[in-house]
């Protein structure tokens, strides 16, 4: 049985080929647990990491994007430190409240109709600092596409790194789709990252073409001391390791990143292209990376999820007719043929 | 490059053929993620579960042992709470305190040399119970298979089980190797765990040929209630779910558990058997599993390390002529050349 | 030396006469410590506590409002559950992130201009319930009186009572100045609190002429099970507890406890008159308890603070002069002539 | 009604009049609330222990000793840390896990028979360092006067703290009952903790004529930082702050700490010296500070027990007839006709 396309998340789609293979490659044998000094797998992967955001950096592999992003920022604040991060960031609202569980931290919502954040809306908060009743905003935390599908520029990440240092504040990109947005910005990891001060980076694969692990980049190797022990005992330990090392390795090699997380990109602007010759829809967001949002008619919905599976995004009346927003995510495999058939099925039910 | 065998883990293995096999079928199109109601593969992995335990359990998938373990007793216990297990089990010594950062609770280890706890160690500590300065013992945790490579008989785990109810405690049992445990004893989960009176059971497959992916067996599904709350906070919800759901349906099919398990069980009876020809070795465990611990001169490990990795388990000098104790782990992918050539190696090594 | 009165907060004033003979007649001795069973102090409080709630309840004795708040909602929400406030409520926004260490969850603030929240405000976020990635939304925590000096009337407790239990949710109230409350509407405790279905009480002293503790009232005795252990656990039982008891059961005996803020709010109003007799002045909020929200020209600020020291509630430019927002607290020792002397000196300084 | 003494603990008597004085003192009028800069009583009371323990250290007032202790550990450690302490240290038995909750670490409990704990044991513990799988020992806490009344030499503290220091761990003192400990070492603070190397103390006052209240003294002003603020989170800054400070001041001027705890210490010998006398009991640890570790008949506890109550120690049984052991603890209000009327019942009831 193939399974219908969707639109729902691009974690819905599968593994991409070239990682399959990488994971029957490295399925050879025995091999040092826990990716310990001898596992050539965990090294050749970390070395991919350097290769793509330069010298001086360390990086530890997690299961997850939750994980990367909670661990990441356990190890650079203290319990009564708080997040600073967009009122829509998967950090404060699809967490089911993990950092303030493991962290025992504060978020501090703002907020971000496009899910980006700038500095002029950070500068009031400061005025907690010394005062010992609040908790005191010591990081601030942006994704990187935003959950609104915007990308920050360059310039943008600069300002905040920039705001956030001269501030004794810390730098955390949520970078669950940080493929799509170098895509995007036809830049690399190291221009979009690390040169512009980016302190602390979640570096996602599962959602361009992995099969699982998520990777904790620290720019600064000082920042990274101790983490393996927050690792542990944050429950992110795998014990077979090269699992996770050799899909990044391959994910690193060749560009494969790009190669999906373009894909995914051009796929929107096509599908966000052919929206907009619809008149009785509205796209409600820059699209910049792979992620479209569009006000629909509500009475046309559940006929296209019968079909296309995506998800409401905003169910209050939205523009002029009272339409809702949806989110409609393509992925490393969507193709030209589930745009123009999820096309023509929204053309054929507002008939 | 073909990777040495080793005995230092069952972790050091890699996926057995059949789970490759599963897990490239299930990479098959877009799939709902999170293991939802309509993730087909979760659905039928679940139903595996219940073929082999029974009705009226629940079981959920996480990452690993650690998190299966740790949030399958923060389920059962309050923070005030106390876990009673071996000193020696994983969850006390091996986890970086996982479970006291996660649960907040304490960890009450019973001396014991071959790795089981008996209702009769447990019982001097119910007087704390009611003394509110005190941690509150809840529930036993014991490792079936286990960290001594012994093996609980059904009627061992039927009265500690006993003892637990009867005390308005819980009984854990961490089943990181579970499978060589049911081997061991030629039985199967149900009578093993099931109908005994488990109340929670780690149920692990990495060390028996997973590539990642261990579950958590509520054998009383009014102990799960929000349990996916709980997963989702402790950072243990993958999104590619079917990728952890295909595995675990096939572990459980045709009994690949036992196939796999047995198979590392009998070659640790094999190598115990060559040990014990060995005049200058010492045996120092039962050997029930697919564990085997040995006594050796100290002056022979580093050799035989070098072609056959493994660990010093008790530094200390042990038995008569001050040897050490190491640990050697066979695995699902062990073979009767692997024990040959060690052996053959500690003669050439001892002469 | 005889301190400057001020308005800064009712927690700058002293402990008042009959507490401080309290204090001295329970220091008789030996009396066996922890408000075990033979601390007579404490088995006489919680019967006051009987009196003026009802049977069924439970209490116990805590250092402050921070702790009562915490551990009261700690002991009915799990990690994984949501605390819904006003965003301005003290638990939110003044505890230094304690409620997200201690019970590790998260807290979904809402806009309160005036301090209270309504169960309309609260319904949209139900549609969180049953969606893993959330936290989930389990209490309502109010405080009587709110942080902008405004009352809850006892039809909108019960409302929220209601609401919250026709959704599984509980309500929990932050009783800092639950006497204030009181004595604003002419009620007692039971009207006001046991009647209508609040499950959690902090019971606050401290403000209104204890030297220190606090109370957690379980309004059903049912959701006070082990709390001893969370108590202890959470760093709050007092060995030499007869002096929390000694205190509580003298501030419940004669209604001492409505005497103190019925002066607070007497003197509160007095203020809120002769302000409103100044034309540049302008008072922001309803007072209905001890405390007075004023707009006041920023330039005369700093001089009245010589004098008599209050604290500035909100620094963004209010009202039509972009004046500044402060906040008076009237106390239970607060008397005419500080009122007196501190309005002519506004008006001095006005001049 | 004149309440009957008993040699329970130390806790179980009231505040000595001077400090009630002291206490009455304070209560003038108002004053600014939380300690801050403004809090003349704060201020006097900071310098009292400058004056006690030397320039350069940082003192914060917590409420009672389990704060005292968790919260100045949490202040050295990280979560994946370990805490080194004898098994029977409060800090390990004695808080209901409150530093397994609050801190997230493991303790490591060592065995010791007199209730102190000696380098040489702990060394064995280092071994996990550096391995991602163990908590890793980062400090050693110590009881002074232990758990079993018994006194660390000047020396024997000495070796710790360098032991400590030599492995970047840290020394952490209980100091519970440190005016007992220096009373009988014929002391002073400086010399027993700041000049030797401790980092962290636990300066307890309630055991010895407080009200309420406990200090947190960091002997390295660098270790403090921003610990205002684990204080407010760990539910700890009281408002009305001066009645904890005014206590402070008091204890620490004219050594009226050392004047309560050398009277409890001097019946404690006196009770041990009469206690001798008797045939049919046995002192079952040295006698060094306020408490009396006796072996008693277990058929005359309860009797004895009716008049002067105190604890059962270790309820198995003890020396050559089986005797149960138990603690009578002096108290800063213990006198000769309390020693002289337990010593007379206790014959009459041999008899």
């Amino acid at each position: 049985m193939k399974m219908k396309k969707s639109f729902a998340s691009d974690n819905w789609s599968g593994a991409c080929p070239e990682i399959m293979t990488a994971l029957s490659d490295a399925n050879n044998g025995h091999n040092e647990a826990y990716g310990e000094l001898d596992d050539v797998f965990t090294a050749r992967a970390k070395q991919k990491f350097v290769e793509n955001f330069g010298e001086g950096i360390e990086v530890f592999f997690v299961y997850n994007g939750t994980a990367a992003n909670v661990l990441g920022v356990s190890q650079i604040i203290n319990p009564y430190h708080a997040i600073v991060a967009a009122h829509s960031a998967h950090l404060n609202e699809d967490e089911c409240a993990a950092p303030e569980k493991f962290i025992g931290c504060k978020i501090l919502g703002l907020e971000s109709p496009d899910g980006k954040i700038m500095a002029r809306q950070i500068r009031p908060l400061l005025k907690s600092i010394g005062f010992q009743h609040h908790a005191q905003p010591k990081v601030i935390s942006i994704s990187q596409v935003s959950e609104m599908g915007t990308v920050y520029t360059i310039d943008e990440i600069t300002e905040l790194a920039d705001f956030a240092h001269s501030n004794s504040m810390f730098l955390h990109v949520d970078g669950a789709r940080i493929a799509n947005a170098a895509a995007a910005l036809n830049t690399d990891f190291k221009s979009m990252i690390s040169d512009i001060g980016v302190d602390v980076l979640s570096f996602g694969g599962t959602k361009n073409g992995l099969m699982f692990g998520e990777a904790v980049v620290f720019l600064n190797k000082r920042l990274a001391l101790d983490f393996e022990y927050r690792r542990k005992q944050g429950m992110q330990l795998h014990s077979k390791m090269r699992f996770i090392a050799a899909q990044f390795e391959r994910y690193l090699t060749d560009d494969l990143w790009r190669k999906n997380a373009a894909q995914a990109n051009y796929l929107a602007k096509h599908l966000e292209k052919e929206i907009r010759k619809i008149p009785q829809l509205e796209v409600s967001q820059d699209v910049k990376a792979n992620g479209v949002f569009v006000c629909l008619p509500e009475k046309i919905i559940e006929k296209v999820q019968e079909k296309y599976f995506f998800h409401v995004w905003n169910a209050s009346p939205q523009g002029k007719d009272g339409m809702k927003e949806v989110r409609l995510m393509c992925s490393w495999d969507t193709n030209t043929e589930d745009i123009d058939g999820f096309v023509e099925l929204i053309k054929q039910v507002l008939d």
